[in-house]
C-alpha cells in the first residue's frame, strides 16, 4: 500500500522492478474485487487509533487482555455501523490482527452448531450466536488428551428421570484445557464428552453447555473456569483467554446434545442418524483451507519485513568510502530469503486451489458422492502440516536474516513467530497429520493395479510404472526451467519414496508393525507427496492467463525458485531414489543461483505486491518507506524502563553494591 | 538430581536404564570435582526463595527488571558471605539462570581491560571492577553497524590541547545499540570508536568511558542513555538492559584509551606497539568456547524436558482399555528427539575439547607461536555457529515435541528458546562466521600440495588425494557402527565439498567474485567440515577410558546416533559427492532405527545424568518426578488474569455486546 511518505528510502529498489506491481497485487489478492475489499478494510483498521498495536508487546497480561476486549467490541461496533458485508467483516477482523475470543466464536462455535446441530438446534442457537447475545467456544481438548480425541474423559451421562445429561469431569486430566475464549469470556461452549446412556459408552459427542450467567458473567453452579496462563511471546497469543474448565455434575437438557449425526431419545436410546459421518470432513477441509491461506499471509508478512530491511541494511564491502553492500546482495542472504518469498507465493496459490477444492467437496457431498473425500481429507491434512511448518520456520529465519535488530519486538518478528507457531499443533499436530497422509498413500499404493484408480492429487500415481523407471532428461542448467522436467522429478521422487516404504512395510511381521517401524520414513514420503502438490498447483497457476506487464514472468521465476530450492534441500531424496543424478542436482543448484539474480531487482516490488499497511506489518524494520533507523530509535524510548532515568531498584540493589555496603541494605 | 519426591512417576523408566547413571553424571560434568561443585551450587540457588523463577514470564518489564537487580545483588552477597571460589561463583551465577548486567561486566568488560589494557591500566581499573565499585559493559555495536566492526561511526578525536579524547556520536546510526547492562545499570563502558588524531582516521580502538555518576547514577553531561525496548519472549532476555547510548562531545583523559596494542602519545602520535594483534584471538577462542559449552547446556535442558514429558504423555494405542502408548515410543518422536539428545552430548564433549584448545592456544601465544591461531580461530567460529544454530532449532523442536502444552510458559520451553536464540547472532552472526570458516577452508585447499601442512582440525586434508577417491566399505547396516567407516565418510564428504567449491571458484573471473557467487555452497562446505570436527571429537571421547557400568556403551550408541542422523539429514551431500552410495545411505538409516531402540530404555536416565534441579529446569513438563498434570494445573491459576473470576473490562466491553446495547457504552 503506497503510504503517504516524505522520503522513500526504497524508491531506488522500486524503480528497478521489471513487472507491473499493481497487476501483481490483484493476482496476490485473488481478484480485483478481493483486492479492493482488502485494501479498504486494511486502511480502515490502520486509521483507527483503537486498533493501535505498537505497545502490545509491553503490556502486562491484564492490561493486554483488556485492550483486546476493547478492540473486539469496537470492531463489532464498527462492522455494524459501517454495514459491512460478511466478506468485508472477515477482512476487517483479519486486519485487526489480534487473536481473540471472537475467532473461536465465529470460527469454531458457530460452525460446530451449523455442522453438527439439527435444524431445530440451528434455529434456536444460531440467531443468538449471530447477534453475539451468546458467545461460544469449542471445548474439545483436555489436559490429558489432545490428538487422541477418542480418549477424552469428560462424561455426559443421560439421566432419563430428568431428561437431562449430567456433564462431569471425573479426573484432573479430564479438565478441558486450551479452548480459546473459554478462560474469561465465553458464555457457552460446545463441549465434547463421552456419551453414556444406561451405563453404556457411546463415544465422543458434542453438547451445547452454558458456562456463565448472562446477567453477571459469573460461572454457573458446578462450573470452574480459569485462564491457563501465559503463552509463548510478548503480546502474541496472550490476548486470547485459552481456558481450563471443570464440571461438577452440571445438568443440561437433552436437546443440547448436537444431534445431527447421532441422537439420544427420550427413553435414553442411542441412535445413529442416516446422515453420513463424512459430512464432518467438509468442515475440516474448510478449516484447513483457511489455515493454509493464513500460512501464506504470515509467511509473506515476515518475508516482506526481511526483504525490505535487507535492502536498507548495509554491511561491509564499502569501496573508497562509498556505501556498503546492501545485505540483500549477499548470495547467502538470497539463498535463505528468496525461497521463502517463493514459498509465500506458492502457499498463496495452493490456498486458492484449496478453496476450489472445498467448493467441489461440498457439491459432491450434496450429491451424495463421497468418493473423493478421503483424498481431499489426506490432501488438506498434508498441506496444513507442510505450510504451517515451513511458515513457522520461515518466520524465524526471517528474524535471523535481520541480524540483531530482528530480536527486538519493534521488528515485529518475535511476536509474529510466537503467535504463529501453535498453528503447527492445533487443528492436528503436524506429525500426526503427516502420518495420516502416509497411511492414505500406502493405501493408494497397495491398490495400484487393482483397477481402483487414484483420484485428485494422487492421480499421478497411475503412472507409477513409468515413474519408477523414468530418467530425468536434464543435460544443462536451463533444462531445469521446463515445467514438465520439474514435475516429473517431483512425481518420480514421490512415487518412489512411497513404493519404497510400501515394500519395506511388506517385509515386516504385519502391516501395522511395519507402518509403526517405518513411520519416520513414511513422514518423509508424505512430505514429498505434499511438496509435489504445491509445485504442481504453482505450475498450473502460472499456466493460466495472467494479466499485467511481466507478472507472469516473475511468477514463473518464483515457481522455479520454489521447485529448485526444494530439490536442493531434499537432494538426498531425489538422488537416492534415482529421480535425478548428482550431476543434475548440481545443475539445478546452478540454475537456482541464476534465478536468484533475476529475483533480486524485483524483490522489494514482489513484497510490495502483498499490499500490507505499516499498521498490519507492525515492524520498524519492514516500513514501506525504509526509514528504519529513526523508527527503531523512537520505539526504544517507549519502553516502560525508560520512564525514569535512574531505574527503580537503584537504591536497594545497585547503589549498595557500588558503595560496597551491601551488608546493611536489604539485598 | 534426585529430588525428595513423594511418588516418582518415572520410576519405571529409571529402572530400565542399562548403565550407571551416577557415573554418567561425572562424565557429563567433566570430573567428580566439577560435578560436586555444580551439584552444590545448583542446590544452593534452588533453595533460596530470592531466586524463584516461576513468576518470571508474568511480570511486566519494570517489575521484572527490578527482580533481576535484586537477584544479581543477592547473588553477589551470597557469593561473598559463603566465600565461594571463582569456580563456584561462576556456577552459582550460572544456576541463577537470568541474564543480567553482571554477565557483561564479568564476561566482556573485565576481559576487555585484561586483554587490551596496559599493565598500568589494568592496575587502575581491575581492582575497582573486581569489587564492583564500578560496573562496566561492552559498547561496540551501533544502530548502523554490528557485523562490520570496521564500519563503526562513533569518533574519539584526540585534543592535544587538553590531552583528552572527545567521544562523539556524529550520526543517528552511530548510536551505540545493544550493549547489555548499558541501558540502566553500567557506570562505565569500554566504548569502541574510530580514533582520530590530527585529522587522521586510525580505525577502531577501545576506550574506557564513565557513563553515570557514582553518586546518584545520573548520566554524565553529554551522555544520553536508555533501554532499547522489549525483546523476544516473556521474561527471557528482558531481564537485561540492552541499551542505547549517544555521546555529545564527551571528554575523557588520554590514558583511558586501551593501549596494549596501539597507543597515542602526549603529542598525538599514533603508534602500534610490538604486541601482536593476534593476542586478541585468544580472548575470542575463550568466549566462543563458553558459547559452545552453553549450547550443550541449553540443548540438554530442552531435551531433558521433552524426554521426560514424552515418557509421561500417553496418546492413542490403548488396547482393551489399558493405558495408551507413551509418545516416546512413537518412532517419529524418537527420530526427532534422540538425535537432539545425542547432539547435547556431542556438544558437551566438543566444548570440553575447546577448553583444551584454549589452553593450548594460550600457551603457544606465550611462546610466541602463532602458527595454529588461524586454524583455531576458524574452528571456534565454525563450532560456535553450528552448535548455536542446532541448539536454537533443537529447543523449538523440543517444544513442538511436547504438543500443545509446550506452548505454555509453564513448560519452560518458550522462555528457553527466546532467551537462547540471540546466541545465533551475537559474538558473530552465524552465517558471517561460516563464511570465515569457508575462507579458511579455501585457503587450506589452495595450499594442499604446496608443502604447507594443514594443522589441527584441518589435518585430515593431507589425505585429500585418498579422500577424493576412497569408497565407503559399508555392506550391511552394522558396518555403520565402525568409527573408521563413519570418520572416512565425513572426511570424504567434507574434502570433496571443499574441493568442489575451490574448483568452481577457480572458474570465476577472479577468486573474490567466485567466492561471492558460490557463498551459499561454501557455507554448506563449512558446515560439513564442522560436523566432521564434532563427530571426530565424540569418537575420540568414546575411545578414552570411561568408568561406570554401561557408560561407555551408551555414549558409543549416542555417538553413532549423532553421526548417522547427520548422514540421513545431509544425505544429498554424502551421495552426490560419492562419499557413500544410495544403498549405503539406506543402510545407515536402517542402523539408525535400530540404535533408537537401544536408546529408548535409557532415554530418561540419559537426561537424569544432566543432574538438573527442577528449579533450573523451570518446567512443569520436565519435572523430575514426572507428576506433570497437577503442576500444570496449579501453575495456570497463578496467572494475573485469574485474580478475578469476572475479567476487568467485562462491564465496558463484554456486557454491552451480550446485551446488544453497545451504542451507549464507550466501545
Ligand atoms: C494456541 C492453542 C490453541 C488451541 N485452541 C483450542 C481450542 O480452541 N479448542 C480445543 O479444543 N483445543 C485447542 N487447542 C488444543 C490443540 O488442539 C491440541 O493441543 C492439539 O490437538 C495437539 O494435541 P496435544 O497437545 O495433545 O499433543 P500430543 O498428542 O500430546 O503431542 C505430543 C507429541 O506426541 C506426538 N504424537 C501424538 N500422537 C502420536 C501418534 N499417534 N504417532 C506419532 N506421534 C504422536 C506428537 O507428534 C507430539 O510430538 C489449542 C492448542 C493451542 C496450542
Ligand atoms: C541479545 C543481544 C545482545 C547483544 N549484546 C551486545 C553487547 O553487549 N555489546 C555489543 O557491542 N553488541 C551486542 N549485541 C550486538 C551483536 O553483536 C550484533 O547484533 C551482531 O554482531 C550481529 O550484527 P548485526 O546485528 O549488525 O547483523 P547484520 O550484519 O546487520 O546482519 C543482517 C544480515 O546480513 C547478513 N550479513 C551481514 N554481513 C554479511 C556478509 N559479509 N556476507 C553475507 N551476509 C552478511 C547476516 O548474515 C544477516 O543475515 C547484542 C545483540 C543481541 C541480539
Ligand atoms: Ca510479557
Amino acid at each position: 500500500m503506497a503510504e503517504a511518505v516524505a522520503v522513500d528510502h526504497l524508491a531506488g529498489e522500486r524503480s528497478k522492478a521489471q513487472f507491473d506491481v499493481d497487476a501483481m497485487k490483484i493476482v496476490w489478492a485473488g481478484s480485483k474485487h478481493a483486492f479492493d475489499i482488502a485494501d479498504r478494510m486494511a486502511r480502515l483498521v490502520a486509521s483507527d487509533p483503537v486498533f493501535r498495536k505498537d505497545n502490545r508487546t509491553m503490556l502486562e497480561r491484564k492490561e493486554l487482555f483488556k485492550t483486546t476486549l476493547r478492540k473486539a467490541a469496537h470492531a463489532w461496533k464498527r462492522i455494524s455501523q459501517l454495514h459491512l458485508t460478511e466478506e468485508e467483516a472477515m477482512m476487517f477482523r483479519f486486519f485487526v490482527d489480534e487473536p481473540a475470543y471472537v475467532d473461536l466464536h465465529w470460527g469454531m462455535f458457530v460452525p460446530a452448531i451449523r455442522g453438527q446441530g439439527t435444524e431445530e438446534q440451528q434455529k434456536k442457537w444460531l440467531p443468538m450466536a449471530y447477534k453475539m447475545q451468546i458467545i461460544g467456544c469449542y471445548a474439545q481438548t483436555e489436559l490429558g488428551h489432545g490428538s487422541n480425541v477418542q480418549g477424552l474423559e469428560t462424561t455426559a451421562t443421560f439421566d432419563p428421570k430428568s431428561d437431562e445429561f449430567i456433564i462431569h469431569s471425573p479426573t484432573l486430566t479430564s479438565s478441558k484445557w486450551w479452548p480459546g475464549g473459554l478462560g474469561k469470556v465465553s458464555t457457552h461452549a460446545v463441549v465434547y464428552a463421552r456419551l453414556i446412556t444406561d451405563g453404556q459408552d457411546h463415544g465422543i459427542n458434542g453438547f451445547i453447555v452454558q458456562l456463565r450467567s448472562l446477567d453477571d458473567h459469573s460461572p454457573l453452579p458446578g462450573v470452574t473456569i480459569g485462564d491457563i496462563g501465559t503463552k509463548f511471546g510478548n503480546g502474541a497469543y496472550n490476548t486470547m483467554d485459552n481456558g481450563v474448565l471443570r464440571f461438577d455434575h452440571v445438568r443440561i437438557p437433552r436437546n443440547q446434545m448436537l444431534m445431527r449425526v447421532s441422537q439420544v431419545t427420550r427413553e435414553g436410546k442411542f441412535i445413529q442418524s442416516d446422515v453420513p459421518r463424512q459430512l464432518l470432513y467438509g468442515t475440516m477441509v474448510f478449516v484447513r483451507q483457511t489455515i493454509v491461506s493464513d500460512a501464506s499471509k504470515a509467511l509473506s508478512r515476515a518475508v516482506c519485513i526481511a526483504v525490505r530491511y535487507s535492502a536498507v541494511r548495509r554491511q561491509f564491502g564499502s569501496q573508497d568510502g562509498g556505501p556498503e553492500t546492501q545485505v540483500i546482495d549477499y548470495k547467502t542472504q538470497q539463498d535463505r530469503l528468496f525461497p521463502l518469498l517463493a514459498s509465500a507465493y506458492a502457499f498463496r496459490f495452493v490456498g486458492e486451489w484449496l478453496k476450489w477444492l472445498y467448493t467441489d467437496v461440498t457439491q459432491r457431498l450434496q450429491a451424495n458422492d463421497f468418493s473423493t473425500l478421503p483424498e481431499a481429507h489426506a490432501c488438506t491434512a498434508g498441506l496444513k502440516s507442510l505450510t504451517t511448518s515451513t511458515t513457522a520456520d520461515g518466520i524465524e529465519e526471517c528474524r535471523k536474516l535481520c541480524g540483531g535488530h530482528g530480536y527486538l519486538c519493534s521488528s515485529g518478528l518475535p511476536e509474529l513467530f510466537a503467535v504463529y507457531v501453535p498453528a503447527c499443533t492445533y487443528e492436528g499436530d503436524n506429525i500426526v497429520l503427516l502420518l495420516q497422509v502416509a497411511r492414505f498413500l500406502m493405501k493408494t499404493v497397495s491398490r495400484l493395479g487393482s483397477g481402483k484408480q487414484p483420484v485428485g492429487t494422487t492421480a499421478y500415481m497411475v503412472k507409477a510404472p513409468e515413474l519408477m523407471q523414468c530418467k530425468c532428461e536434464v543435460q544443462e542448467a536451463k533444462d531445469w526451467l521446463k515445467p514438465t522436467v520439474i514435475l516429473q522429478a517431483f512425481e518420480a521422487r514421490s512415487v518412489r519414496m512411497a513404493v519404497n516404504c510400501a515394500q519395506n512395510i511388506s517385509k515386516a511381521q504385519n502391516p501395522e508393525e511395519g507402518f509403526y517401524e517405518l513411520s519416520a520414513d513414511l513422514v518423509e514420503a508424505a512430505v514429498a507427496h505434499c511438496q509435489l502438490i504445491i509445485v504442481s498447483k504453482f505450475i498450473e497457476k502460472v499456466e493460466q492467463e495472467i494479466h499485467g506487464h511481466g507478472v507472469k514472468e516473475m511468477l514463473q521465476i518464483l515457481c522455479n525458485v520454489y521447485a529448485l530450492s526444494l530439490i536442493h534441500k531434499h537432494l538426498g531424496d531425489f538422488i537416492s531414489t534415482g529421480s535425478i543424478t548428482p550431476k543434475q542436482g548440481a545443475l539445478a543448484n546452478e540454475q537456482l543461483r541464476s534465478l536468484y539474480s533475476q529475483v533480486r531487482p524485483n524483490a522489494v516490488a514482489m513484497v510490495d505486491a502483498f499490499n500490507y499497511t505499516d499498521h498490519y506489518l507492525g515492524s520498524a524494520l519492514g516500513r514501506y518507506d525504509g526509514n528504519v533507523y529513526p523508527k527503531l530509535y523512537e520505539e526504544a524510548w517507549k519502553d516502560p524502563l525508560n520512564d525514569s532515568v535512574v531505574p527503580d531498584g537503584y537504591h536497594e540493589y545497585i547503589k549498595p553494591l557500588l558503595k560496597q555496603n551491601f551488608g546493611v541494605a536489604r539485598l
